[in-house]
């Protein structure tokens, strides 16, 4: 269970305070050119210690290719690669070994397993996702070839909805989450990803609906509380005749006039932009005392240590376009042998 | 793709007018009693024509178990099963066959195959999710086993927020779904689905978190448009330190104080009530003239035929349980093999 | 476990003396010719009742699809079929019921399950090949289309060879039934298969080998005990100097001089013919007397009743093509997904 | 398909020439000693450089465990290693870049991928192997708590069987090797393999064999050309009144007098030892002229450079051993979600 796809599939390992997280992606098609530095920029996007917003833990996240690519092109192999973990400080995490963090993974892995590796929330930490940004920009490497556009934006954070241009947004995202940050508290909110140039055709029917593997995609994602698409939840109050998409033809071919749909319909996309939101909670890390039980279930008091992000929105967006671009990819792939 | 789960299996077949639809149940334990007539039962409750406000389509409906089971008992072995197309009139969708309807998946599907049957719908009716229903409840069986429970309510329809006794519910509903349907229209909505008792542990870090597989079943559902766990899309304007779950130990037990998180944490469940909702937009079938285009792309108008529900959201009960259940009862199983 | 392949998959269910036994064709590609005489006549091959050497159960076998074909013509959707058990006589099996054939799957399928069908072997019973055949014969019309040809012939009973015509072949095979037939006793032999025609560059490394992919489904068919291919445990004597396969190119493009490689090398397919042996070793139903015990351990007599094959040679011609035809239709189509 | 197993996956990447290979091993109960030391034993087994009959290359093969470890114990989350490709000289192969050695994997690769990473035989070297042969050794940490044991040995090298004493058997192993090598040839062979105390009821019908798995993991391994179980091929000669097990019960359980079926009747273990036999083809790289073409088709002379073993046999022993606990491990975890 920790390999996402079907054709194209990336298996995940690693913990927050391992010696490396790394992956591998299979199925990746053979002689596509593997821009390395455009890999590199996208996990520099999802890296802490950009901002004063984010956690000053501050790794390089580079990224080291193993296999899979010859002369710069991929070969059809399994691309193998590793993210070294380099500024892991597990000495802050002694503290947490026998208690549950409110919130947090904590219990749940130590139920089901009876071991855990608590340093830094081990593999439930979001360290994680940088091997889904490794993924997902050779999925947009891909996709490139193709003309798909993925791009996500903030567009909610608290209750606060986002849609100036993209410098207002960045200045009210900034002062929302720095008042969060001086109050020890966390924020939530919401990410909207559009896709554009979709190949009409994507997903399977029946449990393989496009969207539904959008949204498995979203969900698997850290701190995720939910996700819809095209009028999704916001379209429930109005009727089907206002809602249907109706086709038309200007002379360039069949299209929608409205795209209430989010350009999937039956399960498979339609050309029209595909778009969806992505709800996220706030993280559970906040440097307030919190209430809570040992592993005895002796009642204590828990302190955060260690260096946390009062807001994971801006962070998350390379890691939403990423599982967006790993299923487009895929579900490329998958629809290339649905005719011979 | 038609097949949905990792140990416990569904795999679906039909359309909507095609000699019988069906089903193989495949990784169910053996020695498992199964009650026939309560899975009839549950069909029933999917079953068109049983209220003035469904489809008048009248089928029996009636399950035929062919493998699997043997003295009214599992074997281990795969379960198959059909449910006979009685009631299909082909004649009434002859007029469909040259255009595509207005966010229906004819014009995906005609497009990703170049084929399509288009009577009823084809494969992208909502007459498969009686095989859905069978799977969904073989899996109560096995759920019921071990004392999981699993029950789904209307709690929103269009813009109104259902929430009285179970009889005023159902009053307001039908007042909401009559009057629809006398505009000749469709109404979306919202339901809700609680799961009690589901043992702590299931669920599969990375990519196999309980709440995404949850997610996925659902938006695999026909219709459905968005789904959130927990507090979801409507947690979001709170702080972390208003959402977070402080765990407490009253003497029985480590629980949590709230239960914000849904039942689940890091994708795995922690004993808490897990509970999470399913947004089903307006049916697009509707009985009014609307402009689309046939094959060829010229402009034509389409007036609906046939039996049509201006509202799924009574019928879709028991498709959400059946979800829900398929995947508890996988992860319940897959959670077997995590320990030696 | 009840699924077979990758992209081309193909389910089934049903036990020897259950209602029908059945399967679900998904992933076969769309607007392929479905041609049901043929698929039928496949299955004629395989039936019982056809010759005085074969059981003298007589079934007409007669497949009725159920979906996913429309006009004639695949849609892409899943393909449910079902295949009435009509001469099941289950009171021939009673007596067995509590105790364990030798070299039967009785005892393996009771401590496994704790709960075991039977009548006529169940699950176990080689009426489960007729959905093979099946899903082979559909996958032979998709093969149709790229030229591909699959050829099975029995090469080998007991000890002796056959290599004389088909007509000297055939008596020589009638003649040792016969024999065996007359002792009560029951006989094995090997079969050879070729595929012809087969497209370069079907294989996936590294465990997706597609020799590996056809053993494993040859090993999967009742009573087989080994595999192998090209010079296979033949050419274990000679030195590579001798086996090694060189290339050529005579003008019409890069072939090899010899085939010793089978047609495949490095785990893909290199446009020589692909060949491999299918051993099956003597059916364990005999009609002599045996020692065995029942459930309870006790020591008892069996006596076989009802109807059973001397040798399966026969019968299982189409088992093995239909199965090769499945995992060179499956490797096609996941070979479209190497290259964009 | 660069990944193994169902429940127990191995997930292998790297070529000969890239800087690292290595694995993900997912699926892995949690709690389980993990004694690295072990693993490296079992590397060593497989290394080259250890006697004068193998290649001289010489590397470490060490292996670095990166997570999915704590305090030395598995933690249930998956466990990611990569071993160094210290020791490679890529420039002994740019002279093989564009031609194709005779049955080698380079015709294949190149046709199949349009590209190839010609160094060393890239992914189609047996330099993969050692993965398999961490993941084996890790599974056969899991066995050793199930008192699994498995065990091969080389049983026929060219036309020789080898059936005296290990020490007799090595002896002359060698003495046949050394001469092949002097000849500047290759030569193959067979490997038997034994798994004791295997429980019973391991194994899934249909198309999950146990023996069909078992196949399929032998055949996947470099220069396997067949596999068989039990009898196997020399079964062929004997009729059923021969073969058949007759079960008996001697006061301590129910066991079979013989054991011509090899440990696994109707594809599921049953507790009798499971046994079968790998036909190895001499490795194609010889120490001679050969005929062959290059890209364009033209005739070359190819002359191999480098180090290469003349038999495989020896170094191969881990690996089969490895896959064979590689299912057996996988198989039992199955086994653990068919009864609840």
């Amino acid at each position: 269970m920790n390999t996402f796809g079907n054709i194209l599939k990336l298996t995940s390992f690693g913990e927050s305070h391992c010696p490396a997280i790394g992956g591998v992606i299979d199925g990746f098609p053979a002689n596509i050119d593997i821009d390395v530095d455009f890999i590199q920029s996208e996990l520099n996007r999802r890296r802490p210690g950009t901002s004063k917003l984010t956690t000053s833990r501050n790794e390089a996240d580079a990224v080291e290719f193993l296999s899979g690519i010859f002369n710069g092109k991929s070969t059809g192999c399994p691309i193998g690669f590793i993210i070294r973990n380099n500024d892991a400080h597990s000495n802050d995490y002694s503290s947490i070994k026998d208690l549950f963090r409110p919130s947090h993974a904590d219990y749940t892995y130590d139920q089901k397993y009876g071991i855990r590796d608590y340093r830094g929330g081990g593999r439930a930490s979001a360290r994680e996702t940088a091997i889904r940004v490794v993924g997902g920009a050779m999925a947009k490497l891909l996709l490139k070839q193709i003309g798909v556009d993925i791009n996500a934006r903030i567009s909610q954070v608290g209750n606060v909805v986002l849609n100036g241009t993209k410098e207002e947004c960045d200045k009210q995202y900034s002062e929302i989450v720095s008042q969060v940050k001086a109050e020890g508290d966390s924020i939530g909110g919401i990410i909207s990803c559009s896709i554009q140039n979709c190949p009409v055709g994507l997903g399977e029917p029946i449990y393989g609906k496009l969207h539904a593997a959008l949204g498995f995609a979203m969900l698997s994602i850290n701190a995720v509380k939910g996700f819809d698409y095209g009028m999704g939840f916001d379209g429930i109050g109005q009727k089907g005749s206002e809602l249907n998409d109706v086709f038309c033809n200007e002379g360039d071919g069949i299209k929608t006039k409205t795209n209430n749909s989010g350009g999937i319909q039956g399960g498979i996309s339609n050309g029209e932009e595909i778009y969806f939101r992505v709800a996220f909670k706030p993280v559970p890390t906040i440097m307030q005392d919190q209430e809570t039980v040992d592993k005895e279930g002796n009642k204590v008091i828990f302190k955060a240590k260690g260096r946390h992000d009062p807001c994971v929105l801006q962070r998350a967006l390379p890691v939403v376009e990423s599982m967006a671009a790993l299923v487009i990819a895929d579900y490329y792939l998958l629809n290339k042998t649905n005719k011979i």
